[in-house]
C-alpha cells in the first residue's frame, strides 16, 4: 500500500535562505525542540520515550548494546557509546553496517541492536539488522522518515522528528540524532539506577536549554562566515576532539569533506602523535573541539603541541576559556553546558564552517558532486 | 635495577639498506619467521604459546576483550577484532588508549584486556591498562621490547621477538603483532572448541608459509619503486578495503602520511558512499586492498564507483584475480592466502609504497618530521 506523505509542498522549500543545507543548519533551535516536545518535561523533571519504555528491562539488561550505522549517523552511534556507557553502564560496541552484515557477527538473543540512520532506507543498515532479527536481537530504530523501512522492521524505537532533509549533507538530522540519543541514555540510566536522580534532573533542564543555546550559537554566523573566508584555500584539514568531543570532531570533518572538497580528517586528539601530526605544517587549519570537559587540560596540551609546529588552530570553545584563545588563532565560543550535552552545541559551528566555506568556494553544497541523499544500493 | 640490553650494535646497524625503515621492511620473512619459531609447528599441527595457555580457561570463558593500544598498535588490535569474532566468537572491542584511560570505562573483574604496543612504554596504553588492572581485569600483553613497563605489568601476554625497530614508522613490529594475533586465536579458538580442527590445521599451515611468501612479494620491490615514482606528486590519497583488509587500508593509509607527509586516508570501502567519495577526482590515487576474499565480490564493485568518478585505481590484488586489472590503473600481484591470513601479505607492498614515495620526495624516512619511535609522554 501506499503511505501518504503528510507534509506540505510549502514545508520544504528554502523559505529565504541561499540553500536547504543552511535553511536546515538555521531550523535546529526548531527541530531539537521538536524532537524533545511531548518527550521531554524538564518542569516536572522525567522524560517519557513510550518504545524505549517498552523494552526498558529488556535494554537495561542487555549484555551489550551493538549500535549499526553508516556515515554520519555512525559518528551519531559512536557518541552514543560514550554516553551510553557513561549514564547506563552497557558495553556499547558500534559498527559499521557495511562491516557488520558481512562479517559472522557475534549477536545472541536478546541483545539490543540499535539501528541509525536519517532515511529509514540505508541499505547497509536495513540487511544488517535484518540478520540481526533472525538471530533474535531487539532492534530499536532511530530514523527521521516515518513509515521507513528500518522503522518497519524495527521492533521498537524513536523517531527523530527533525521534518524532511533535503540537504545531502545532513545536519538537523543529526542533532535530533544526539538529542534522541541522549534522552535514551536518560530513561535507560533512569530504569538501571546507574544515573544518580540529581544527575537526571540536571541533564533534563539542560537539554531542554539546547534549543536557546543553539539560537545564540547561529547569532554568530557572519563571524563563522568570514572564519570561512580565511580558511577556504586550505588543501587539507585536522579536526580534533577528546571523549564526548571526538566523535563530533569525525562529523566536522566529514562535513568538510562532503561540502567543500577539501580533505579533512578527524582524529582523537592523542592519536596525533602517533602518525598525523607529521601533516602539521603553517599552512594546515586544525580544529580543536576544545568545549569545557573532563578532557579539557588534555585537549589544551594537544594544542599546545599543535602550536609548537606552527598549524593554524581554530578552537570551538566554552565561554569563559582563558587558557584556549592564548594558543588558537581564532576562536568560537559557545554558550556552557554539561559535557554530555556539549556536543549539541559544538556541532554546530563545524556545519556553519562547511557550508560557509563550500559555497566561498562556488560549489552547490546542497548536491555535493559523487554523493546521494541516502545510500539506498549497496 | 638495570637490565642489561642483550643485543649487539652490529645488529641494529643499516646493513646495506639505505633506511633502517628498508632494512626492516626486508628483515620480514625472518622476523615472522622468529616471531612464529617454537611456538607453531606445522608439522606436528598445533601452537604453543604458553603465556596463553596459562590463561587460556579465563581467556576462553570472557564475555568480551578489550583491546588497548594506539597508532599502528591500534590496527592491528582492529585486525584482532575481526579475527578473535571469528574464530573464537568472543566478542571484542577495540579502544584508544587516550580515549579509554580518561573515561570511566566498564571493566569488570575476569576480563581480559590485551594491550598491544611495540616499545612496552606507550604511556597512554600503560596508564590505560594499570588502571582496568585495579579494576580484577586481566592483562595480557602484546609487546616487542622484553622487559618493558607493559610487560612487566602484564599478568601474561606474548612477545613479538621482531628485534629492535629503528625506523620510527613501525614495519616488522607491526607484522609480528599480526602474526602474534593470529596464533593467539588459534589457541583460544581450539580451546573454545569454536574452530574446527580442519580449519585449525590449515591456518596453521598457511601461518607457516607466510615467510616464503612475503619473500617473494619484497621482490616486487622495483615495480613498487616503479608505482611510487608515478604516484609521488599526490597531495592526498584514499585507502580502502573491506574486512579484514579494513585495518590493514587504515596501516596503509598511516604509512603514507607518517613517511611521506601525503595525506592519506583509511576508510572502509562501503562508507566511501556516505562522504568521502565526494574528494575523488581524476588525480585522486585510491589504494584498494582487495585480495581475493569472501567480500572480493563487494570491493569490486566499489572500484567501479571509484572508476566511474575516474579515480586513480592502486589495487593489491591476489594472483588469478582477473577481473581487478580490468578496473585498476596498476596493480600488485599477491600470492594467495586464507582471508585470515592474507593481512599478513597485504601490508607489505603497503610498506614499500610509503617508503619509496617518502625517498623519491626526499624525506628523512627514519625519522618523519613532528614524530619519536616511542610516545612515552601523554
Amino acid at each position: 500500500f501506499i503511505t501518504k506523505l503528510d507534509m506540505e509542498m510549502a514545508a520544504i522549500e528554502k523559505g529565504g535562505y541561499d540553500h536547504f543545507m543552511l535553511k536546515e543548519i538555521f531550523e535546529q533551535p526548531q527541530t531539537i525542540f521538536d524532537c524533545l516536545r511531548g518527550r521531554l518535561d524538564a518542569e516536572q523533571g522525567h522524560v517519557v520515550l513510550s518504545g524505549i519504555q517498552k523494552y526498558a528491562t529488556q535494554i537495561s539488561e542487555a549484555h551489550r548494546i551493538i549500535i549499526i550505522a553508516c556515515g554520519t549517523s555512525w559518528h551519531a552511534g559512536l557518541l552514543a557509546e560514550y554516553i551510553i556507557e557513561e549514564l547506563c553502564r552497557i558495553p556499547v560496541e558500534v559498527e559499521y553496517a557495511s562491516e557488520f552484515r558481512y562479517r559472522n557477527p557475534i549477536v545472541h538473543k536478546g541483545d539490543v541492536i540499535m539501528a541509525i540512520s536519517q532515511s529509514g532506507e540505508t541499505a547497509d543498515t536495513l540487511v544488517a539488522i535484518e540478520k540481526a532479527k533472525e538471530q533474535g536481537a531487539i532492534i530499536l530504530g532511530i530514523v527521521n522518515v516515518v513509515g521507513s523501512s528500518i522503522a518497519r522492521l524495527s521492533h521498537t524505537g524513536v523517531y527523530t522528528h527533525a521534518g524532511p532533509e533535503i540537504g545531502v549533507a545532513s545536519t538537523k538530522a543529526f542533532t535530533a540524532q544526539l538529542a534522541v540519543i541522549m534522552m535514551i541514555a536518560l530513561v535507560i540510566g533512569k530504569e538501571k539506577g546507574t544515573l544518580s536522580h540529581d544527575k537526571y534532573l540536571q541533564l533534563i533542564r539542560e537539554l531542554a536549554e539546547v534549543p536557546e543555546k543553539v539560537k545564540l550559537i547561529l547569532q554568530q554566523n557572519d563571524s563563522i562566515k568570514a572564519l570561512a573566508e580565511k580558511y577556504k584555500d586550505a588543501t587539507d584539514a585536522l579536526y580534533l576532539g577528546r571523549g564526548y568531543n571526538f566523535p563530533i570532531a569525525l562529523e566536522g570533518a566529514l562535513k568538510l569533506k562532503e561540502i567543500s572538497y577539501i580533505h579533512a580528517e578527524g582524529y582523537p586528539a592523542a592519536e596525533m602523535k602517533h602518525g598525523p601530526i607529521a601533516l602539521v605544517t603553517e599552512t594546515l587549519p586544525v580544529v580543536f573541539v576544545a568545549t569545557k570537559d573532563s578532557y579539557h587540560e588534555k585537549v589544551i596540551s594537544n594544542m599546545q603541541e599543535i602550536k609548537a609546529r606552527k598549524g593554524k588552530i581554530i578552537a570551538i570553545i566554552t565561554e569563559g576559556d582563558l587558557v584556549s584563545p592564548t594558543l588558537a588563532d581564532d576562536v568560537v565560543i559557545l554558550p556552557p553546558a554539561d559535557e554530555i550535552i556539549a556536543p549539541l552545541l559544538s556541532t554546530i559551528p563545524m556545519q556553519l564552517l562547511a557550508y560557509h566555506i563550500g559555497v566561498a568556494k562556488g560549489y552547490d553544497v546542497d548536491k555535493p558532486r559523487n554523493l546521494a541523499k541516502s545510500v539506498t544500493v549497496e
